[in-house]
């Protein structure tokens, strides 16, 4: 059901690989709500093919770029406010990718060449993204920009590895140019740190499985879905939430400010 | 604009008591969205009669209801469900009153029974609204509980005085509450702390108005208005952000994550 | 092994009910690193007479006080001041009661009446300590005042209950009253996080020990003992810590930040 | 004076530049309490040749090392255990640089090289000094490792530029490691969040005397200095502190939980 929260608005989604993806449902339900879309992924997650089921669906080109580099991302701009004819008002930064996860490497063993491309990837990405905008004057007065996160940016988790550096640096780049695009643009700029999701990404953590069991266990309302996270971030990108900026916003059915359930006690023989 | 995020739904609204209120506003945003809305207040406060006002422009019945007595609490949550025919699906708790603050007593030099009451009116009744609801199984399932709250729960603000303690002490009572309602009905509860508000109650706070100018400096996007902040509770009473629980939600144009400003520093000759 | 760390020093410590207690071992370590100390517990727990063997190894008078009584508190500040012959530099507030939780009322059901002695007894009395002594101006330049809290605060942990809004209403008033006399007397107020300690007053809490047995496989170093939250204690009284105010210190063995730990996993079967 | 709190205990730091770095006072007050200590920096900051006068004062070898060289990192940690003739109780990590900083490059206009240079110096350099010690079991159980960060990682100093996101990271590295450590070894990992001091790195940053200025003002005890932080060290090195582990902690007057003081409402013209 449509309520037309995003009419006129016009934004970009990174990181849509497939139909368990965030981003792939976001992209899905912004259209729904009355946005544009231009759908972007890197080169070679774009040659899986699976992308242009969703860009079919909600009439979206989709434009390739690789994070890391800033001549993609001005092509990447440009050609969104060709498409558009106009500036952005939203992006969703859905990226995150670990070699040293992907090659079972244990965080006190990570290669560090592997480690820098994963902080360049997954979090000084969205510097990148952000700063191809504000050079290019591409935001709209109040945009919104979104990345997502995960709360092992606060508390570790060991399977986790090195993206909990990763996330923290993320979370930190948001609130320092959320700083400065605020003051300039007013564009706002947040992260949302999500339940577990099985999403293909992932699935490649070591031990996901059971950490999804765990945390739907100490999460009073349950673990969130991608979908819901697809709601939560269209209401980002709407004009009710134009103050919210620099935020980290736990998206995750409480699991955040649980210490322990009930559940997780009782499935311990406690009690 | 309506966009139909409430359609359906209905809420109890307490603390409308003019049209500066935020829970004023909230309650224009509600019905504007679709909802139907029960107001109260504290007697003492209908009395000065501007309720009615907004009362006939949403069509909402008015029933007076002091926070710190269970009977009123109940006959509340009985006469507004009698009213909607149903359960309840949302609950903006703008509460707040400190005797201290009002007589001019210095945080060092409070008067105790007077504090007691300033943590009964001004937090407790979140618990003792909730425990209403939840002893009358009064609230939908997903149903969303909202509290006001303001940044000097984390950090001192001198001359805010002890509504500092009393919204700690309500943010933990959401936190709290919101673990076991979520548990149960999957009822989510938040706290959004909000910028320093114009508002009839905010003005009692010494020095308000210089503060309100130093928080406006502080702020990337500015303080964030009464209407902002009552567009945001409709997201937060909406279904797009049903895994939001327990959470303190900042709602104050990036205020609590910026140490300084360049406007602050300019301001004090630096640079 | 005494380091002298306290020499000279001059201190009050509420709360020593039994040779279990947080504040039994920090008086012994007090005194061991040579400073003079007063007793003092409410008359009831005095009663019980444990406390004379605590008095006579470190030589120190008992002194009666009901921490909700701001005449026992002025006495008490008297009395100690006219043993030492001169000011204090630090107390321990090692003080926590829930009727709620003793009489096996759920957080849903809480009795409020009760629920007020609860916060009066546990949180309010820090500022009535901190009270008495600014109006007595009976502290000296950088005193340390410790009181203990617990992780609740933070996040919901079910069977902790009403203590866990009273410990969130702890450190509150701790930053509160910490900013006041920091400026007037760059006085020193400080919360400790303590892990779950099994000390005869934390015995009451539903489920103790089953939590006591998560906790300490949740945390990297295990549970910290009583012993060395003393030892803490004696860092943040010495003059080696002058800068740390209105911070709330988690003494956890690492519990605070860690998401969740290896053997919690492996004990849920994971992995 | 002397407590002989780090009586028998080895340690390594890195980082003293000259007399006002908070690395050269770290180590003569843990020589004072009795430490023997190996200093390390850059073999850069050797040539200026300062430390030679600490080395002397303290009788300890000055053995160089690029924090961003693995083999670097290995000689030191098997020099300084053959100087010991053991194993190593703590280390400073007292390490920061960013080019973007020096050559004045505004945060959004940040060259990416440079800033890859600025996380692997000032944030990865705490993964690889203690991945050395952990691939040698270079250090002792219950060991300590201190890093030394600044509240910029938490919110937004505009100044700051890069180096929060650097801190950011830095401070999320001393949690991930700090598990496996405390885990494996007890080794405990924090980090000091310091208020700006005024060291000759300090100096580097745009505007940093005016902001050295406000940050007193805002500080209830006003600014922690460089040796009252060497203090602080002590106390985190000493056995006192041994459940203290994955923690960021404020050292700074009161600054970190203070909304805004009253000096700086009436350095405003406020009230």
């Amino acid at each position: 059901m449509s309520n037309n929260l995003l009419a006129g608005k016009k934004g970009i989604i990174f990181g849509a690989l497939d139909e368990k993806s965030i981003a792939w449902k976001t992209a899905l339900k912004c259209h729904e709500q009355g946005a544009q879309i231009v759908l972007t992924n890197a080169p070679v997650a774009l040659r899986m093919g699976e992308i242009n089921k969703l860009a079919e669906a909600i009439n979206a080109p989709v434009i390739g770029a690789d994070v890391t580099n800033m001549d993609d991302l001005k092509k990447l701009f440009e050609e969104a406010q060709a498409h558009f004819g106009g500036k952005i008002d939203f992006v969703l930064h859905s990226i995150g990718m670990s070699l040293n996860v992907r090659k079972g490497k244990h965080y006190t063993e990570m290669n560090y060449e592997w480690n820098q491309k994963t902080l360049d990837i997954s979090a000084m990405s969205l510097h990148r993204v952000l700063r191809t905008a504000w050079d290019m004057d591409a935001l709209n007065d109040w945009g919104s920009v979104v990345a997502l996160s995960y709360i092992a940016a606060q508390r570790v988790f060991p399977d986790y590895n090195e993206m909990a550096d990763a996330k923290a640096l993320l979370e930190s780049v948001a609130r320092s140019f959320g700083y400065h695009y605020g003051v300039k643009r007013k564009v706002r700029v947040n992260t949302i740190s999500q339940s577990p999701t099985r999403t293909t990404a992932g699935s490649g953590v070591k031990g996901f499985d059971s950490f999804v069991d765990y945390a739907e266990k100490m999460s009073p309302l349950g673990n969130a879905s991608a979908e819901d996270c697809a709601n939560y971030c269209v209401t980002l990108f709407s004009d009710m939430t134009r103050f919210v900026t620099m935020q980290n916003l736990f998206h995750d059915g409480g699991f955040s400010f649980t210490g322990v359930s009930q559940a997780i006690v009782e499935g311990m023989g406690g009690e």
